[in-house]
């Protein structure tokens, strides 16, 4: 509600919106809709509903298929979990090698030269660059970005082309692996998670069509509604892989991913990502013993402060409070300078072409290279700390080896660059630094200023360029400098207290991250899975309560934001407060309802088709009475099917008995399945003869005889809420009924199951 | 799905249900429900719909309104959280002090007599439970039982009358401090979940109206919605305040609690957690300096076993996949037996009054004061383990603390009695000796076995007494047990292996809780919180999935099954299968449609309502061309509230104008706001003169003009998924329509703010 009392803010960029051109049709295909990459064109809506046609009728086939269909889903469940666990431990060998290699050649060059050094760096990060930029622009254009606003489109119901795709799997695998390595100023999380939706969408549908590496047995899930809840076990595998944060995966998949849940999903997405976190376990065991090159446990993002503070006493709350406050802002500064760096590069730069992309990608990672590199060089380094013999923190750190107390540029043998440690690093490590405990004053104020400055300003122009690119990691470096920053400033001002800087770090990621992505719940167990302190928790909760607040009097989280900036059109859970003085006739009193008769003519069907895009198509029929009657929906993607088929066309005008037993069903259902993620056929592909076209079709066996139906003057709010809590794709508006067949409340829906077992003993023997 | 085929062998638990006589009526009042206490013989349905009437309509006054009802809805979550936390701090500060004040007098007595502090013992037990039976039998019944079931069932829809009063709130808390206090077998946690459920109804009714302590400011949330939603953040604060667990706390009312959800509700229900939290820590911190008698930090469940086995080898799979299945197994037979002892109970022994269910709560706390005085008597001491210096566990302990190796009945000064370290003690310090690390051996295998014989048995017996009782913690006592046997087990099994039999005590007890109860992503966070040791998360996941699959093989959650014998008839989250195959039609083929004219005679209204039982009528009107028009959906409640007030009689039948102004609409609309589980008025206590009945009502103003509907012919399954996704009460079937006025897509559904804000200026120019 607060952030709908303050998006008024926002106008600028609903204008987008109205901008966009409206069709009077039915559906959103014909909205063409601005985006990103070139073939992100068009957005379509999603079939969640279950047509009940008489094919899907004839496919129920009793219990025992619902057994084995609830078998093969479990089954799916443990193969994306593994399928995803195994994903996110090629990323991140390969990731951990690429950077580990370079920053130990690095490291050996600095030592003769620097100006070498620094040419190797930049050259090694620009080939990293470029290899994933390369196959992201010829290869995969819809692995760019985070991919999480594509998935949460998805899940809400509008399918764009091209997100899940074998091609974009690779493409976010490989793309990941160069643009991560190659030190640009993003992460792998947001990718692992569309990663995961990728597994989960192709193992739905038995593998890829287009290169024929499908296999028949597999494809039991070929309605949108069972991918639906395969890509939700994916998202949650997903985040589960990329923070080993189990229980943080089932909550992110819940609070913000998907718009529909039922506890049942909710148990095998908890599966999917247990598996997940056992075959991370496992890798990561195997990989201890030295298989695995420079991937150590650092590969994975667990940076344990269980050795930190453990306790808060009230007077740090105001502190903390400023970091919650801090958080909000920057977050949403964050959102908002990401959304004018988008639309200019969408509207201006992205336009001219795939070699600007790629361009902009290297000219972008020369320039993350220069300034990580360069600015440590500027910074005067700091005497190591009188070591503690009980620390085991070294200072300097081993040359080559990850720690605290980066030797850089030093002259002399007892000190250390702070600058370097958090900059000239690893992101991950440069975490693992930050967060350390027992490390106080370790880093300079201007040091950390400087480099939230400079990192911040490289996270917003690194958003948006055509490589894989997650905003956690990114997020949490911004947050926990600002985080430890306050902490210096808190350490100094009650010196009595036992305060660690890195506690105030972890509590400056969790604020960035709420201000900015406006998760509560998930990211706050995220933050406690991958930090491993659950001390910390009511800490967390407060800070992020703060953030999301502020952040939320300024605009929209970073994935509304740009899901609306690509062109998907999501449905908030709360309906916009002007719904409630509209009715759903208003919402609908432009359209021109084109209906079908029961029996129709094939040439009246292709030049319906071919006149509009509606996606739906109201079939009405007349009584013997000549009243006429709608007798249910037709899909526009089922009629296609029937033209393609012609099996169904008859000569006579008249109505075959629908009731007739399977000599007048010639489909099965699975003819109706839909292809995941690609455009089905259209109506310019199917050829008919002049004599087809003379012909008829009955509707009656193919059509959804009971689409959801509202009256014509319910509160556009109802009409929402049952839109959206349903996941539909088409509401019949009709008048007011003429009269009751009757009322149906919860006695009429509890329904016991002896006297239905004794019903269908008489069904079968009456059979 | 897999319970769904299994439940087959639950036919005579079913039994129950079809037994039940059912009307024909509209709705659930006709229905007379058997069930445990006696003033809960009759559930009625929640009206969750927006009841969109011209005196709603009225109400909605404009945005600064909804922002004012926003802010006092987060208010509302503040004091709830507050009030919770208070509550818990209460409980546990009593029972702690109870128990501690009764263990010290009675170690104090037995250093001359046994005997002697053997009777003590039983006395101050039997003092304790008869003051909770007492309470609970002659105050307040509603608070008998754990209350989960209730708060399920109120969240699904249902209203048990007496469930959120003040004296029910009262009644579990006084009750439970004695009967957790008095040694039975049960635990505080459910009570607590049902404390926060009822002061966030009080709260949201600004008070008892029976006491008279209502204060009129803060009576904001009169509909039955906006309550749910404030009993849902009460659900989640009793659990956060029970085990500090606040992110369990929001995942348990998400998963196990509401039927219905959305992602505001989940912000604010986090909050509350999140209050709770603080609330909780800072009452202890004031504790920890001794202002609280015995109170120490034990109070509160936090058995932080984060010393001990922190890796396990991937042989330990097999034991833990045994505990498991025993928890699955031991889970289910745990529902089982409890459905036949509360059936027997309730058939037949509290048939015979509130004096019978004093006596048996007496006699269960002799024999459990008995037998756990009496059994570890019976059991030879052992020698304290060789003493490690470093270790700082004392054997035996010191007299009057808390801690392992208790020197109980033992001749010897260096020994101590492992049974009594477990039996003779709160539970809550049972289960930290189970769980404590670095006890190999304390337990010999022989005490286990028969306290988990005993204890299994005294918890089924005690449980559906007349006192307040949670399952939470005897579940964790009894899952524990047979964890630290399989541990014992293990570690002879494995010697190499750094095994801890705690580890194994903390898994058995999450396998029983989920093979009881069925709870998995909720149960398996609160597991972590409690014991604050997040590396073990993925194995109690593992343990979690498989006692929860094992269990549902036999039976439903303890939760469902207590619902279903106290005649709350939750609609579950997935449609019977035999709904496939059945249409709306068919599911209200019995039902005669009793409807309304618009205009309608007082005398008829009167005489319709004193006929049957229904809750809604559909209001029919005739348009000029004679046809008839469904208009709308009338409550029996407003009709009620029209009746006694009288003010909108008229003496023509002919209709009002209902856009006439204010002067047609002379009701506000919070005077049709329900009171909170009271019964209302009924048409028995409104007296109406002769004059009066002679009278018409208009009924146009005050009906729901757009309840849902249903076409006859669609499938159950789907009328099942809009009646509980959208919580209704309701559902009008009519025929099919006869034309289209439009179709509802996507589209309609994106309003920009700037036509609307447009609009908005244009209407208020014009008004």
């Amino acid at each position: 509600m607060l952030s709908n009392r303050f998006q008024n803010g926002m106008e600028t960029a609903r204008l987008v919106w109205s901008r966009l051109p409206r069709s009077e049709e039915g559906d959103l295909d014909g909205v063409g809709l601005l985006s990103t990459t070139s073939n992100r064109n068009c957005v379509e809506s999603l079939d969640y509903e279950v047509i009940e046609n008489y094919a899907y009728r004839e496919e129920q086939r009793g219990k025992l298929f619902v057994g084995y269909n609830v078998g093969m889903k479990w089954f799916f469940a443990l193969l994306i979990g593994i399928g995803t666990g195994f994903a996110a431990v090629f990323i991140n060998i390969s990731v951990e090698n690429f950077a580990g290699w370079k920053f130990s050649l690095t490291f050996k060059i600095i030592q003769k030269s620097y100006l070498a050094g620094c040419l190797i760096y930049i050259l090694i990060n620009l080939a990293l660059v470029f290899s994933s930029v390369y196959i992201i622009t010829q290869f995969a254009p819809a692995a760019a970005g985070s991919g999480i606003p594509e998935i949460k489109g998805y899940l809400n119901g509008i399918d764009i082309p091209g997100i899940l795709l074998l091609r974009t799997l690779i493409g976010k695998i490989f793309g990941s692996i160069g643009s991560v390595g190659g030190g640009l100023a993003l992460g792998k999380e947001g990718p692992l998670v569309h990663t995961g939706a990728c597994i989960a969408s192709l193992l739905g549908q038995g593998g890829s069509t287009k290169y024929h590496i499908s296999s028949r047995w597999l494809q039991g899930f070929k309605s949108d509604r069972d991918r639906r809840d395969l890509v939700t076990c994916g998202c949650a595998a997903g985040v589960a892989a990329a923070f080993r944060a189990p229980v943080g995966g089932v909550l992110f998949a819940l609070e913000e991913v998907t718009s529909w849940w039922r506890s049942q999903l909710m148990w095998r997405v908890f599966f999917t990502s247990a598996i997940v976190a056992v075959v991370v376990r496992a890798a990561m065991g195997w990989c201890k013993s030295g298989n695995c090159g420079h991937f150590g446990s650092g590969g994975f993002i667990i940076w344990d402060i269980s050795g930190g503070q453990e306790d808060y006493s009230f007077e740090e709350l105001l502190p903390m409070a400023v970091i919650g406050v801090i958080g909000g802002l920057l977050g949403a500064l964050f959102n908002q300078l990401t959304i004018y760096v988008t639309r200019w590069r969408r509207n201006y730069l992205h336009k001219k072409g795939n070699r600007v992309k790629i361009y902009e990608a290297c000219l972008i990672s020369v320039i993350t290279s220069v300034i990580s590199f360069g600015l440590p060089l500027l910074r005067k380094c700091s005497p190591c700390p009188d070591s503690d013999p009980a620390s085991e923190i070294e200072c300097p750190r081993a040359p080559g080896m990850y720690g605290n107390y980066v030797n850089f540029y030093c002259s002399k043998e007892k000190e250390y660059n702070d600058l370097a440690t958090i900059f000239f690093n690893t992101q991950d490590d440069a975490i693992r630094n930050l967060f350390s405990a027992k490390t106080i004053h370790e880093f300079s104020a201007q040091s950390l200023l400087a480099f939230l400055v400079m990192f911040y300003t490289l996270a917003v122009i690194t958003f948006g360029t055509a490589v894989p690119a997650g905003q956690f990691v990114p997020g949490i470096m911004i947050g926990s400098t600002y985080g430890r920053l306050v902490g210096i400033f808190t350490v100094n001002h009650y010196k009595k207290l036992n305060i660690e800087e890195g506690t105030y770090a972890l509590l400056g990621a969790a604020s960035f991250l709420g201000g900015s992505m406006r998760m509560t719940v998930s990211l706050c167990v995220i933050m406690v899975e991958i930090t491993n302190n659950l001390k910390l928790l009511p800490l967390i909760m407060l800070v992020l309560l703060i953030s999301k607040a502020v952040g939320d009097a300024f605009n929209e989280g970073l994935y509304e934001e740009q899901a609306r900036l690509r062109g998907i059109p999501l449905l908030e859970s709360r309906p916009k407060y002007e719904m409630r003085k509209m009715t759903a006739k208003e919402a609908c009193r432009n359209q021109k309802v084109l209906s079908l008769p029961r029996v129709v003519k094939v040439a009246d069907v292709v030049s319906i088709l071919q006149s509009n895009k509606h996606n739906g198509f109201p079939v009405i029929d007349h009584t013997r009475n000549g009243e006429t009657l709608v007798i249910g929906l037709m899909l526009r993607s089922h009629l296609l099917v029937l033209l393609q088929s012609k099996i169904d066309f008859q000569h006579s005008p008249l109505p075959c008995d629908p009731r007739g037993g399977s000599q007048g069903i010639r489909h099965n259902f699975s003819e109706f399945a839909k292809p995941v993620s690609s455009k089905g056929i259209s109506i310019n592909d199917i050829h008919l003869s002049s004599d087809d076209l003379e012909m008829y079709i009955d509707l009656a066996p193919f059509l959804n005889p009971s689409p959801y139906v509202v009256p014509e003057d319910m509160s556009l709010t109802k009409v929402y809420n049952i839109f959206r809590q349903l996941g539909l794709r088409h509401i019949f508006v009709v008048p007011r009924a003429s009269r009751m067949i009757g009322v149906i409340t919860r006695k009429d829906l509890l329904i016991e199951e002896e006297t239905d077992s004794t019903t269908m003993e008489l069904q079968s023997t009456s059979v």
